[in-house]
Parts: structure tokens; C-alpha cells; sequence
């Protein structure tokens, strides 16, 4: 044991504790001895089987047990699955954080939103390098779908790790920022010990568009419309609200927000001067009557369906401001993530039903991806030659494909690692390992609640969700065990009862039968008897309706 | 009124019960005076939003008003959305049906699980013209995924109608059957009234792949596979599974075919002819064991991550007789319909963690479309060149590109109608508007039950998926409106409510409170007694969880 933790302590452990095998909630740990790093903090939205709850984010156990070695968070950019779980771990463990400019302004809000305060928010820049513990950790800038993304580099006592954040390469960055190529090159040319990389388009062939292309196609649209725009897209992808802007002033429009994040990111983006927007464009959204229609592009929330965002309510005529109008052009200028195709695709039907011109990107240039395909991929593994390879954020078969590219690129197949979250990784200066695993997983948070609700409660609320619930109210003399009032039966989510009077009818009667066998057999025990109404009622209706609903006996007795 | 109907008799009546503003059940009434031909009669598989339903089934009140002229079903062929809703009608009215054998004899199996007998059941072949009522209907050859798919015309006393069908233009069929191009444009030649036109891939650009080429990809996949190939496809894609089992047995492996629909769809096909299977090349599955590995193809269903199915089951460890193992390839030919993204990725995800090589559409070309993208439906508007078009099968969004195409090779813009279900299509020889409304829309089938689903159940089912149910079990006296028992509160969904004792404690005090406030306001009405309660838990349990469960008061009284 204690030679154990002797060659440990001369080890690098890398922990990820979200983000592999998945999409999202993407949370690494670094360890060297008594210091642990921890890069990003991610959340997940919940998949379809997750009934009820609002977001997911990682089991952050290993780092309560290890809370006296953090010596900070760095964070490589300010989208949700890279800071939506720093409230959670901030609310447990104060710790220094780390991040851009814009990064850090996204943070605060999220924070002040829950309620956590007194964290330490240190703005870094592309460039720079700080210290943390025995970490000397690097910030080298990338290109992304939100400005001032990091890849990130840590100096380690075996050796350098670089990991490549969410990235693309943009050769023509709207915002001239292009990705560091020479910083990721003189890495790679010093030598890399271990390279983590975005895998979230690693099945894509070529290379991912540019956000210029973007740009011109959403001026295009705008030099087209002949009445008002109305764009919808991510609210943090800056650069494409500022081409937006820029085009539409340029065009002789005025530009209104509507949308609470966006409006938010706006003013952010605005303040830290990530966005240069010329005094007298932007109006206030009361104004836009003093504006006729083609004087007008408004800019809105709501590009993933999004129930109670702006597009959306503009699509159902529940907007409180805007009614579409046939002379409309909207643009949306996103893609649905997945799992939103069919509420996306709910808006556009919708907004072309009131007569709108819709322009979205299957069938036009309105949209491009954040994330590397597969050649800037291979290209980033090839400037960095690392000895070992851990492809990062995405699911399995993502993973697998970035794994596959390494090796076809001489990387040898025992030093790729498609891991699992919660994985231990162990590096010397010459050698890798997976030695075992720390407790990780899926935290859900639903409300106020992080964590109260498990696979018990997920499973009942997939049962009530197909089928409904009937329940079974009985009172029972608690002297002589006689049936005093009931069975009522009442139920929800099962039939629209006024049509169902028979059935219900029937359903007490079986329950009477029931209960006179068990009468006769002088029964007491009520988990007996409940389980008893539960099989000749569930029997009974699956028989007439083919349903199998949640049956609830509840026995009383007085 | 008399001039009314006088009119209509001259007209043809064009009614679409399904199809336009959706994906699947595909249904249109023609109507000329008293003769009803119905063509297609499908389902559509319900959406995320439609709690525990089953499938979707088109209202179909029009035609059980009109059961006295109803002379005919006529069938394009035989996929779900466009025979899964004749079980349906054809309990209600018996009515002879028009297909060719493939389509009649999927049609039978699903008449038979339904208990339908009786039906009159007649074969058709492409080219094949028969009489119904007034209308001459022909069967015209076209290409799907399914074989045998048909465009059909009606000849009218106003003219004649072309309804495409589902259908793409294959050059190079893999079972010779082209798309019949020179009946097509003959009809064209001659003068359509009325096209209606598959507008499923109608945003695609381009040509959709031939089946061939997907023949060739898996040809070269099975040469190169070293181990077991396991194949899932759509059991009706029978010139698939043709070409699979061809280049199987060509390359010395044996066929092992699992899945119950997939077994059915081979059974029938090859009992009619559509399958040309070699003798001894399919092996029982209990005789896999007999073979190496490589002198194996399995083919089962799963192609869309269905729970039950073949190739889950497998991926999910759970499979009676087959075992993933990493030198397994699995061939997924298919792609994942709108909805199944999600499952189809983890059914990717775990055989590839299972070690298996898995080939897939997006990596691969071993999957195309059964539908016309954008140059074939010009095609096919410029061969038939109708007087008035009516674009089909698709969302609104769909329609609309479709529409916007046939509006720039030249059709009048107001003779092209983007309809919605139950519109009233009425024509004369030279004149087509839509005049007013039929009762349409969805009819849900959950379990044994058609239609007694509806909104209210459905929107109980959507709060149960999200919060789950609280309920409060009260008991008074009758006599004099003491509570002798309770309150009693249990949960189901909500919270779990072992970790949650003083929750539930708490809840029970608030409730207690409410009721003491009613006791001395001596109220007696029960359902003004229940929403205090209502009111006062509600409050309580958001302040403390942020959530809204159904809250439901039983109160008994004995």
C-alpha cells in the first residue's frame, strides 16, 4: 500500500468525470500528488428517458472526498456543458476559477442566479500561463462557436498535456481570432506527453465551414428581404450576432433583441467589447413601431424550439410583441441539436403556416458547426504527436472514429484510450495506463432538488407517463376489519372517465370480488391485500384495455 | 342547396384525411356523386408529446358518414403509413382492396393480428386498370424501398388524376422493376387534371442513391469482414435483403435470419416470388452453431434502436442466441427515421463498446433514401405536367419547397395547393379550389383502445412524466365533518421518500393547517375543500422542490 502511493504520488492522474461517452457535462480532473486541477464543469441536458428533469451534471464525489488538494478550476469557454456544474461544485468547495474574459461574465451570471458567492473569478487571456499547485497551466486560443475559447495546456512534472477544448479551425475567423496554430505546433514540437481532443464531429468527413461563409449567406438573406428579419440563433455565438448587426446597419436596418439570454449576452458581449455595435443601432423592442418593416432586424431566442423562447412563441402567435406576417423573412441560423429536430421542425412548419418566408440551414448556407471534422482533426493530432491519445467529448461511437484516425496517423493503439468517465488514467513521463475507476455518473437536477431524484422515481415517472395511475381508496374498521367505505377508484391519465363509466363500474366490482375472497379467508395483513387489488384490478383492466397502469390501493383504517 | 349539390355532382372531390402536414398516415378520399375510392389508409407513429399512445390513426368520420358510397380501398403499397389504418376502417366497413400481392399480403397478416375477417382482398399488377364506381383506376410501376410500390391514376369525368406515391426514380433497380417513366409521361402527353406528389425528400438537392450502390457497399463490407456479419435493416426493404443474402451466399456464408417481422417479411416474399432464394442457404437459428463465424450472415431487425428488437437485444447483452463479439461486423442499413435518433446512436454505441466493428450510415453508403429528392420530383412534374398540383406526404415545410419547385417550372402559382387535412378539394374540367372543410385529424390508439385517448388524458400524462402524483387521503365523519383519519400522503414520481421523511412530515403539517382553517370557516363543500388543500400543498412542496406535481385529494367519508 504505502509503495503503492509512493509510485503514485510520482504519477499524473487524469480523471474525467463527464464527457466521455457522451455529449456534454464535460468535467475533467488533473492530479499530481496533493494537487488537482480540474478543467471545465459542465452540464448535460436530460435525454427523453430522464422524465422530469431539468439537467444533469457529473458525480462530483471524488472531488468532495479530495476537496483539500483543488487549487482551481480553469475553464476553456463559456457554453453550458463547459460551466453549467460550476454553481453545484462551487456551492460545495470555494475555489479559485480561471477563464477569459467572456468566459468568466458567463459564469458570474450563472452564479448569481443560484445564489453562490465569494468565488475568486480570475480573468486570463489567450497567452497567458498561471500556477496552480504544481501545474503550470497554459491558455492558447482557439476557434469556436463562442469567442475566446481555450485549448489548454498543463506542465506537469512527466511531462505536458494538451487539451484542444471545443474547436475548429476557421481560417477566417469573423472576429480575426484565429486558433494559435503555432502555440499548438511548438507544444507538439517540445513534446506532448498526452493530447485530449473534440471529438463531437469526429464521424464528419473534411473540414467544418467557416464562419465568414455564415456571414455572407446571413447578409445575402438580409440584402433579399423585402420586409422584416427576423433572426434566431444560439445566443453565445457572438460573432455571428455581430455579422448580423454589422449587415444590418450597413443594409439601412435597426436591430432589436428580444429574448432574455440573448439580450443578456448582448449587453455582456457589448460591455467586455467582444461586440462593436455603432451608438443609435440598437432600439429598445417598444421602438420598432416608429420603424417600417424593412428598417427592422430583430433578433431573437428560440432556434431549438424551445417552448417559452421568442421564436417559438412568434411560431405558436403567442409572442407578446411580434405577429409573423407573410412579408417576414426569417432566418434561422442554427441547427437543432439533437434531440430538438422535432420541436425545430414544429417552428418552421408553424412560421411558414402564417406565410413567412423561413430560411434554415437544410436548405441554405445559414449555419455551420462549431467543432472540427475529421481533416482539421487529423491535422491537429499531426501538429501535436502526442505519445498517448485520450479522445474526448462525445459518445462512444464518436470516440471510436477520432481513435481509429489517430492510428491510421502512426499513433500507436495501446497508447489511444477511449475511456469511460470516471476512469483513472496514470502517466509517467514514458508510460500510460488505465489502473482503475473513482465513483462518477449522472447527477439529475430537477427544480430545487440535486441529486433527490434517482432510477426509483425516473421508472415510476415513465409508468404514470404511458399509462396513468388508478387509485384504489378503501376504509376499514380497524376493530373488525369490515370494509366501512369504498372501493372508490379514481384515476389520472389513464381513460377520460366520463367515457369510461362502465369500466370504472366493472373496476370496482372485481375489487369487491377481490376483497370478499379475502374476507372469506380472513385476511389482515394490508401489503397481503393491497397486492391482492393490485393483480385482480391490473388483470382485469389489462384485459379491457390492453394497459397495464400504475394501480395504487391506499387502505384506511379508522 | 339543390344548386349546391347539383354542382358538386359534376365535381370531383379530392379530400386528404392524412398526409399533408406530417410524416405517415396517408390517406385521400376521391369522390365523383356517390362513388368514394379511398387511396391508402396509413398510420403514423406517435410523437414525444403523445404520452404512452401507440400509433396515430386518421380520423375517419367522413367515411363512416359516407360508408354507402364507398366503392374501394386502393393500395400504393405496403408500409405502415400506408396500411396500418385499414384494420381500423375495415372494422367498421367492408370494402373490396385494391393491391399488388406484396402489399395484400402484408395487409393480410395485419387484418389477421386485428381479428378483421372477410375482406375482399384482390391483386393487382403494375399496369393492371380497374373499375370502381365511376373511376377507372390504374396501377402504374414505381421504385421504393418496398417492392411493388405503385403510382396510381384515376380516370374521372373531369379528367384523370396522377398520385405519384411513394417513390423515387431508380436507374439501376436491384430488381429490375424500373419506375414506369413512359406510362408517366404518356398520362402527361395525354393531360392530367391533378398531380399529388411525395414531398418527403423535397428539401434534399440532387438525385437519392439507387439501391444498387447500396447492394455494392454491402457486397464489399461483407468481403472484408473476417468474423460474423450481423445485418439490420427495414424487414420490408426486401431488394436489400435480396442483395445481402446474394452476396452472402456468393461469398460461402450462410443466412440465419432473427426477428419475428424480419422472418414474416422473407416467409411472404419468398412464398410469392420476390425473394429468389438458393436452396439450403438459410440455416434454423438454432444451427448457427454448427458454422465458423465466417461462414456466417445473420440478419435480424433493430434498425432503429427498438427496444425489443433483434439487434438491441444485442447490443444490450440480452439476446437469446447471439453474443456480440469483437470480431463481429454489424451492418446497419438503415438510417434513423426522425425521432430514433437517440436510440439508434446507443444501439451504435454499445455494440461498438462490445468491441464490435459496426458500419453505419453516416460512416458509410450502406443506406439511401426510398424517396425523390429535388431533381426527381421536377422530373416527375415535367413529365406529367398537370394543370393542378397537389403536393403530399410531408410536413408543411416539406410542401412548401415541393410547391415552390413546381411553381418555378412554370405551374400557376394558385393551382397549387398546399392543403391540410379534411380540405375539400373540389374540381371541374378546367377549375380546382378548395371549398370548405371535412371533420380530419388524429385519432389515438393506446392499447386496446382507439380513440379513447384524448387531450385531457394525454395532458394528466405529461404532468405525471414531469413531476409525478401527490396524493392526500382524508377521512370524515359524515355526521358532523370530523377528520377521523389522515391525512394521509403518498407519492409516486416525486420524490423518493425515504430520503425525504421530513418533506413528507412537513407536508402533512401544512396540510393539517389548511384543514383547521376550513374546520373553522365550518366549510362543507367538498371540492372547495379539496383545492384549499390543493392550493396549500402546492405552495408548499414549490417553494421547497421547485416543482409542481398533480396533487390529488381523496377525501372518504364514512
Amino acid at each position: 500500500m504505502e509503495v503503492f502511493f509512493l509510485l503514485q504520488k510520482n504519477k499524473l492522474l487524469v480523471i474525467p468525470l463527464g464527457g466521455l461517452g457522451e455529449i456534454g457535462k464535460n468535467m475533467t480532473v488533473f492530479q499530481y500528488g496533493d494537487d488537482i486541477v480540474i478543467l471545465d464543469a459542465g452540464l448535460a441536458f436530460p435525454e427523453d428517458d430522464m422524465f422530469g428533469i431539468d439537467l444533469v451534471i457529473p458525480d462530483m464525489s471524488y472531488l468532495l472526498d479530495n476537496r483539500d488538494k483543488i487549487r482551481a478550476v480553469v475553464l476553456t469557454h463559456g457554453h453550458e456543458d463547459h460551466i453549467g456544474a460550476l454553481s453545484y461544485l462551487l456551492r460545495e468547495i470555494n475555489v479559485p476559477v480561471y477563464g477569459t474574459k467572456l468566459t468568466l461574465a458567463l459564469v458570474e451570471c450563472r452564479l448569481r442566479e443560484n445564489n453562490v458567492a465569494d468565488t475568486e473569478l480570475i480573468p486570463v487571456e489567450a497567452g497567458d500561463e498561471i500556477n496552480a499547485g504544481i501545474f503550470n497551466i497554459g491558455f492558447i486560443q482557439g476557434s469556436h462557436s463562442i469567442p475566446d475559447a481555450c485549448g489548454i495546456y498543463f506542465k506537469t512534472p512527466v511531462g505536458t498535456v494538451v487539451h484542444t477544448g471545443d474547436f475548429k479551425i476557421d481560417q477566417t475567423p469573423v472576429d480575426g481570432k484565429h486558433l494559435d496554430i503555432h502555440k499548438f505546433a511548438e507544444l507538439g514540437d517540445k513534446g506532448v506527453l498526452l493530447m485530449m481532443s473534440d471529438s463531437t464531429n469526429a464521424e464528419r468527413p473534411g473540414y467544418t465551414g467557416s464562419e465568414k461563409d455564415v456571414a455572407l449567406a446571413i447578409e445575402e438573406e438580409i440584402k433579399n428581404a423585402k420586409g422584416r428579419i427576423i433572426m434566431a440563433t444560439f445566443s453565445s455565438n457572438v460573432s455571428r450576432l455581430q455579422e448580423a448587426i454589422y449587415s444590418g446597419c450597413r443594409l439601412g436596418r435597426k436591430i432589436a433583441v428580444f429574448g432574455r439570454s440573448m439580450s443578456n449576452v448582448i449587453g455582456i458581449a457589448t460591455e467586455l467589447d467582444y461586440l462593436q455595435i455603432a451608438e443609435g443601432s440598437i432600439i429598445d423592442t417598444e421602438e420598432i413601431k416608429n420603424y417600417r418593416d424593412e428598417q427592422l432586424l430583430i433578433l431573437t431566442t428560440g432556434s431549438q424550439g424551445e417552448t417559452m423562447a421568442g421564436l417559438s412563441r412568434m411560431a405558436n402567435n403567442t409572442h407578446r410583441n411580434i405577429s409573423i406576417k407573410p412579408s417576414d423573412t426569417i432566418l434561422i441560423a442554427a441547427n437543432p441539436i439533437p434531440g430538438n429536430e422535432k420541436s425545430v421542425s414544429k417552428t418552421i412548419n408553424n412560421l411558414l403556416l402564417l406565410g413567412a418566408d423561413v430560411i434554415y440551414e437544410k436548405i441554405s448556407g445559414i449555419h455551420v458547426s462549431g467543432h472540427a471534422s475529421q481533416e482539421e482533426l487529423k491535422l491537429m493530432l499531426n501538429l501535436i504527436r502526442p505519445k498517448f491519445f485520450i479522445p474526448v467529448h462525445g459518445e462512444f461511437r464518436m470516440l471510436s472514429q477520432h481513435a481509429k484516425m489517430a492510428e491510421e496517423l502512426g499513433i500507436a493503439k495501446d497508447h489511444i484510450f477511449i475511456g469511460e468517465n470516471g476512469n483513472v488514467f496514470e502517466f509517467s513521463s514514458d508510460s500510460g495506463a488505465l489502473t482503475r475507476k473513482v465513483k462518477s455518473g449522472r447527477v439529475y437536477v430537477d427544480g430545487l432538488g440535486v441529486g433527490d431524484v434517482g432510477n426509483i422515481v425516473i421508472r415510476d415517472r415513465k409508468q404514470l407517463s404511458q399509462e396513468g395511475v388508478v387509485i384504489v381508496v378503501l376504509t376499514v374498521d380497524k376493530e373488525n376489519g369490515i370494509i366501512i367505505s369504498g372501493p372508490d377508484i379514481v384515476s389520472r391519465g389513464f381513460v377520460y372517465v366520463r367515457d369510461a363509466e362502465q369500466l370504472m363500474y366493472e373496476s370496482r366490482a372485481k375489487v369487491n370480488l377481490a376483497l370478499e375472497k379475502i374476507t372469506q379467508k380472513n385476511m389482515r395483513d394490508w401489503s397481503g391485500i393491497k397486492s391482492v387489488i393490485r393483480e385482480a384490478l391490473g388483470t382485469y383492466l389489462y384485459e379491457k384495455t390492453g394497459r397495464k397502469p400504475m394501480i395504487l390501493p391506499i387502505v384506511t383504517e379508522v
